[in-house]
């Protein structure tokens, strides 16, 4: 995976607008025009974040003339997520020891026969 | 999750400099020194993604005087992959249809007898 493709990928999801877009596609296929519809967005505003989006490709776009619907493409994502699994180890780690102290201090309340 | 954090925290990975960062303090806390040396940087420009990384949460830099050593901060991680999770099914149906591909075309080779 090249690093100029995770560059674009997150690029284009460091936008919440661009990431509700994903979310609505991942209901299906639709227009640009029903896409824009719960956005206080001009359609040239959203084409500008499609566009992006196309360029990371994350979504592709019909061809037909008239109605040119966008779909989901989540090739991208995989490969978000391939990258971030490599700190799971990390994020698991710090659970443990949120957990070990939860676990700790449970014991000194039991042991001190304190309730609240 | 709120969407402002992961704004900060895609978009702080969108760098490869900083991606890097990450990769190395995976393997243990460092100064900044030691995190610049493998990048052709200037102090300030490594400095600069640093704060970009300790703003995203992503990295945390200790309080000593002479040497603050940066280690990893695995949170806002775990909360990417949990949005890009979301996703799933759709890049294992990619998959599966590649899956299908892949399959019927192995089946008609066979078929016609052909090899390469």
């Amino acid at each position: 995976m090249s690093p100029e493709r995770l560059n674009v990928t997150f690029a284009a999801l460091a936008d919440p607008t661009r990431r509700a877009i994903l979310a609505r596609l991942s209901s299906g296929e639709t227009s640009v025009t029903e896409l824009a519809r719960p956005f206080e967005m001009s359609l040239p505003a959203i084409s500008k974040h499609l566009k992006v989006l196309e360029r990371a490709g994350l979504i592709a776009r019909g061809r037909e003339a008239q109605w040119r619907p966008c779909r989901l493409k989540a090739g991208p994502l995989k490969q978000a997520v391939d990258w971030l699994e490599h700190y799971r180890r990390f994020w698991e780690q710090s659970f443990d020891r949120l957990d070990d102290v939860l676990r700790e201090s449970q014991r000194k309340e039991r042991k001190h026969g304190r309730k609240n």
